[in-house]
């Protein structure tokens, strides 16, 4: 027999791609946990009801608020809850109210923040920025975010300050996949010396990056480069140009970097190498952290 | 009633994604030409005698020989004609003949070039260089070649010394269809002022590039950046980069930019923008003229 789950409330990372969710309890406790693949990318407008209640339905026992984070809340998403802009809180605007029929759902999404000049926008990274300011009362410095769209954010007297956005995590799997590279480079395995290389050749020299790249083809072909080498070079030259062009961001600053376990110690790693210590921060605890302190702010 | 067709020779240049063919009489007259979109990449090799048939058949009253290049000589071609390496004449090494059951065909495939350290390799435009150093005696200087995988290439007293490929043209197309900013960039439209903004940005200071990609969605969510605009930025983005990286070829260099009409504009423009004045050659007479080049070696 499965125990009933009563949560008080139930927080939601809905990306472009995935949608997880939490059952927590008044106290706090996480009850239970679930995911799917009907991330916003593959939803219409009134597709994300029944996403959701796939995913929460046994979960739903009387009215129940959900407090949603990430891409649900575009414009092409369940409803389209507007940026705050910069500078300002990471909770910084007002929870949008969704749209249910089911009585026992109410849901609302928490806004993306925008920065007008440089134009850039984030949705998602907020909320686990608020997590952990939440956690880290009074923290100043530099919060990275590794991921498809990597954001470096300046942070000071609780308020996002300003903000730059690096398509790294969607290179990489552009070039890897989409290109002439694929035939070079392994869809998996590691070489650290050869990130090392990458990183410090793309960081060095950024302005040589352009040139980097089809070298990992031609070395293939040439020199039977292996194909788990070429993966972690590239890497290493993405990163390494991405740290030369945010050095603005952390040079001198504290930094913690938010992100799944791999992807986030690669950064601290070559953030290590170039003098700048960074700590770690589990990328599901901020996000539940920063739903938490989402919630609280709605129940006043 | 249509003139029977019979060349002395056939020219075939056979890359990626398609495939061009030009009948060419005893005295070097062009009589017809023909093409498809049966690139090496969609043959395997027992598939590459009927495409070639299935274009120029109707050319073959006897034994006819046929000088290829391209893709067509590589590893996955119809057959591998192995590289020359630099430094070396265009056409550096021994043509490559390819086997067919046709006795009407005599085919023979012009080996690429590759350059050990740093690695790199070309296929098709060591054609295009040898035809147009065989139309310019003596000339000495940097050729440029744009295309998906735009070479630059240092020649002196006959020879390819040098060069270095750039995969401008792949990550243009694949960033303005495979990634997020598909939805911030036209299919088509240009916009000059946009391009020279992002040419003059990206050589200026080429390591801030792997931030400014991001910049063309947030700018079409916040600004309304129109997509001719970001489609024009985006290609001086990666072009300035590419012009910084190559700045070791082109500077205080004779320069030859040997491309199809808009692309190779746009690098005459680039590079004129910075102080040097470059020559545009058409490319298909550059690959008429490297082949015929090629024909008369094999002619001895």
């Amino acid at each position: 027999m499965t125990a009933t789950i009563t949560p008080a409330w139930i927080g939601v990372d809905w990306g472009t791609s995935h949608v997880r969710a939490w059952a927590i309890s008044a106290s706090g406790t996480l009850l239970a946990q679930a995911s799917s693949d009907r991330g916003m990318g593959r939803l219409d407008r009134a597709g994300f009801e029944p996403a959701l209640l796939a995913l929460v339905g046994p979960w739903l026992h009387g009215p129940t608020p959900v407090i949603a984070c990430g891409m649900v809340g575009s414009r092409q998403g369940w409803v389209e809850a507007p940026y705050a802009a910069t500078p300002c809180a990471p909770l910084g605007g007002p929870l949008a109210p969704a749209c249910s029929d089911d009585p026992r759902l109410a849901v609302h999404v928490i806004p993306g923040i925008k920065q007008l000049h440089p134009a850039d926008v984030m949705r998602g990274e907020e909320t686990q920025i608020a997590g952990y300011l939440a956690q880290n009362k009074g923290w100043d410095g530099v919060i990275c975010l590794p991921g498809t769209h990597t954001k470096w954010v300046h942070v000071s007297a609780g308020e996002i300050v300003s903000f730059q956005t690096f398509m790294t995590g969607e290179l990489f799997a552009t070039l890897t996949t989409q290109t002439v590279l694929r035939h070079s480079i392994a869809t998996d395995g590691w070489d650290d010396a050869a990130f090392d290389t990458g990183l410090a050749d793309a960081y060095g020299r950024p302005e040589k990056l352009a040139g980097r790249l089809f070298s990992l083809r031609a070395e293939g072909l040439l020199h039977d480069l292996p194909g788990a080498t070429a993966r972690a070079r590239l890497s290493g030259l993405l990163i390494g140009a991405e740290l030369a062009a945010a050095k603005p961001y952390w040079l001198g600053q504290q930094i913690a970097v938010i992100g799944a376990g791999a992807l986030a110690r690669l950064y601290v790693t070559a953030l290590a190498q170039h003098g700048a210590p960074a700590t770690q921060v589990n990328a599901e605890a901020a996000t539940l952290a920063g739903l938490t302190a989402a919630y609280r702010q709605l129940k006043g």
